[in-house]
C-alpha cells in the first residue's frame, strides 16, 4: 500500500474583508491531493487537504520539501505494520526529515496541508469518517460551533454588522465573534453595543478579536472599556508569541482571554501554557490545526493539554473548517469556529448542514467529508482531473 | 529614487555533511538582487543578499508575497525624507504588510534575503562599506571569528575530524567547534578529547554544539560527561523552543550554554531572555541574521539584549558569512561564526582574507563586500546578467 502522487495548486481565499492587520484579498490556501493505490468501488482513493486562512499557500515548501521525502518511502515505510492502511504519523515524521528544529511559520502550514489529505485517505481506507475513526464509537456526531465574522468592509457600517450578525442567529448560532483594533475603541464600543443589543445583552454570546494588534497600554485600555460587558472572551491582544504582555492583560481583565491561532507547534503551544498566564477555568485555546502540521500534532497539543491539567473544552480551534469540525469531534474540544459565508469555498461545513442552537452535526461519510461540500470539491477535484 | 527590480534564484549550498538532525547535500539557499535606479561609475546600484544555511531557499514568498508589496510603493516611500537614499526601515515594514503576527520561520528567512539585498544597495549608494555605514566612524574593522566544522562526514572518523581541526589552527583560527549527538556519547567524548589535544587541552579554545537534538536526560548525560572539559559552551541541546529543557541544563552545567539560532524574531529573541534562564555572565546569544529576518529586526535584537542587561559581546551570529561579519562589527558583538571550506560559496568572508590571532579584518568596500568574493559574486551576478 502506498501513496503514488501527491498533487498541489493554489488557490484565492474569496474573502474581500480585513481585519486589525490584514487585508485577505490577496489570500491564498494550498489545495493537495494525495493519490494512493488503494482502490475502493473501483477507484484509487484519494485524500484531500488544504491549509487554514490567514497564512497563504505553500506550494514550494510542498513539492520541494515535503512530496519527495514522502515518495522516496518504500511501501512498508508508509503503511501500517499490519499492511492494512496508511501510517499517518509516520508518513509525518518523514515529512519533517531534514528540517531544523524551531521556526514553526509556513513549515507548519504547509506540512499541516499534506498531512490532512493523508489523513482523509487514511479514514476512507478504513472506511469511516474520520471523528468515528480518530475519537471511536463513542464519539458524538455533533459539536458546538460560533459564528466568527464582524470584519471591517468597506462602507458596511454599524447597520451591515448588525444585519450580518442578525443573519447568523437566523441561521441558529447562538454566539458570535466580531473584530476590534481596526477602528477606534469608541468606534469598537459602538460596534460592541450595536451586537449586544441582538443578544438581548448577554455578553456571554459575544467575543472580540483584536488579531494581536495592541500594545500593552492599548489592550488595558480595551481592557477597562469592555469589561462591564461581561464579553465571551477577549482574543489575542498582542503579539501571540508576547506571553509577558498576555499575563499582564489576564492580571487586568477578569473576563476570558482566548489565543493560540498564531502558534505553530507543539512546542509553541507548550510555551503558552508554561507562561502565558492562562487560567484553567476561565481561558480558552485555539491552536489551528489546518496551521500547525495538521492532525498529529494536534492530538499532542490536546494530550499535552490535559498532562498539563486542562480540560479539552477549552481548546477551540481556530480556522472554520470541516477539518477542525471533525477534531473538534473527535477529541472531543470545547466547539468550533464557522465563518458563514466568508473563506469560501474552504471555510463552513457541508452543504445544507442546519445550525441547531449553536450545535452542527458532521457528515456521516469516509474521511473528513469534503465531498458534501460541492464548491469545495469542485475545487479539490481539479487536482485530480 | 527607488528599486526597479528585485529577483530571485536557488542555489545549491555546496555542504555533503550532516549534524546530529539533517543532511545538508540537498540544502538550498535563495540569492537575491535589488536593482536600483541610482547611478554610480555609470551603472545601476545592485544590492545582493541570500539567506543563511540549514532552512533552505524561499523563492515563493519572495516572489508572490514580498517582491509586490515593494515594487507597488512610490519612490517616496522607499526613500529617506532627505530623499538621499534608499529607507531600509520602510522597506522593511512594506514587506511585512498583510502578514499576520507570529509564526517566524520561512517568512523570515525570505525577508533576511531580500532585506540583506536592500542594505547592501543602501550602503553602496552611501559609499560606505555596511560595518561603517551602520556602526558609524569608530567602529573596528575586525572582529574576532572561530572556525565551526566537525560535522559527521561519511568516513571521516576521528583522524579527519583532527585533520580538519589542525587546518583552522593552521589558518589562524584559535577556537573551534565540533558537532555532538550525531554519535554515541561515548564516541563523542573521543572525538573531544582527540580535538582538545590539539589544543593543548584548553577546553576555552572549543566548543560543542548538539544541534537541539537531545531530550533533558540526554543532555544532562552530556552535561555530566563533558563538565570537566571546561567547554567554551555547549550549544543548543535541546530544542530551541524548549525553554524549560534550558533551565534544567543551566542548573546541572556551570559551563556555558549557547543558543538562538533558531530563534527567527525579536519577540522570539525577547521570550529566550526571559524565560532560558541564560546567564549575562556565562552564556552565549547566537541569533542569525540571515535567518531572522534580516539587518534592521537584528539591530533591534541587539537593542533588546542591552535593555535586558546584556553586554553584545555576549551575542556571537549564527551564519559564518560577510553579513554576519559586517553586523558584528557594526553592533559590537562579541563575534562571528566561520565554516571554512564549507557551506560554499556562501559561507566564508573576502578572498585572501587572513586570520590573525582569531580575528578577521572586514572588507573596506561599498556595501557588505561580497564583490570581494569571487566564487560567490560569480552566483550573485548571474541573476542580472
Amino acid at each position: 500500500m502506498r501513496i503514488t502522487d501527491i498533487r498541489e495548486a493554489a488557490a484565492p481565499l474569496g474573502a474581500p474583508m480585513r481585519n486589525s492587520v490584514i487585508d485577505f484579498s490577496k489570500m491564498t490556501v494550498s489545495t493537495v491531493a494525495v493519490i494512493t493505490d488503494v482502490i475502493r468501488d473501483g477507484k484509487p482513493v484519494i485524500g484531500y487537504g488544504f491549509n487554514s486562512n490567514g497564512r497563504y499557500a505553500q506550494g514550494e515548501i510542498i513539492r520541494s520539501r515535503l512530496v519527495p521525502r514522502i515518495l522516496a518511502l518504500s511501501p512498508e515505510e508508509q503503511q501500517t505494520a499490519a499492511g492494512d492502511n496508511l501510517n499517518p504519523a509516520q508518513l509525518y515524521a518523514a515529512m519533517l526529515r531534514n528540517e531544523k528544529p524551531g521556526g514553526h511559520g509556513e513549515r507548519a502550514v504547509a506540512v499541516a496541508a499534506v498531512e490532512i489529505a493523508i489523513w482523509d485517505a487514511t479514514a476512507k481506507i478504513a472506511g469511516l469518517p474520520l471523528w468515528r475513526f480518530l475519537g471511536g464509537d463513542d464519539v458524538q456526531p455533533r459539536a458546538f460551533t460560533y459564528a466568527a465574522g464582524g470584519y471591517y468592509e468597506a462602507n458596511e457600517g454599524i447597520s451591515g454588522l448588525v444585519e450580518e450578525v442578525q443573519g447568523y442567529l437566523d441561521q441558529g448560532y447562538t454566539w458570535t465573534k466580531i473584530k476590534i483594533g481596526g477602528a477606534s475603541l469608541d468606534d469598537d464600543l459602538r460596534r460592541i453595543e450595536a451586537v449586544l443589543e441582538l443578544l438581548d445583552g448577554d455578553g456571554s454570546r459575544l467575543a472580540v478579536d483584536a488579531n494581536g494588534c495592541f500594545d500593552l497600554e492599548t489592550s488595558l485600555r480595551y481592557c477597562a472599556a469592555m469589561a462591564p460587558y461581561g464579553l465571551r472572551w477577549f482574543e489575542e491582544p498582542g503579539d501571540p508569541l508576547d506571553y509577558a504582555l498576555n499575563n499582564e492583560v489576564i492580571r487586568n481583565y477578569a473576563g476570558a482571554v482566548a489565543t493560540g491561532e498564531n502558534l505553530f507547534s507543539l512546542q509553541d503551544a507548550t510555551n503558552l501554557i508554561r507562561y502565558g498566564g492562562l487560567r484553567r477555568d476561565v481561558d480558552y485555546l485555539q491552536f489551528d490545526p489546518a496551521l500547525a502540521y495538521g492532525v498529529t500534532e494536534t492530538v499532542a497539543i490536546t494530550q499535552m493539554l490535559e498532562n498539563e491539567g486542562w480540560s479539552p473544552r477549552r481548546f477551540i480551534p481556530h480556522g472554520g473548517n470541516l477539518l477542525a469540525l471533525a477534531l473538534t469531534s473527535a477529541l472531543g474540544l470545547g466547539g468550533c469556529e464557522s465563518y458563514p459565508g466568508v473563506f469560501q469555498p474552504f471555510g463552513g461545513f457541508a452543504d445544507n448542514t442546519l445550525i441547531e442552537d449553536g450545535y452542527v452535526t458532521l457528515p456521516d461519510v469516509p474521511g473528513i467529508g469534503f465531498e458534501k461540500k460541492e464548491k469545495l470539491f469542485k475545487v479539490l477535484k481539479k487536482m485530480v482531473e
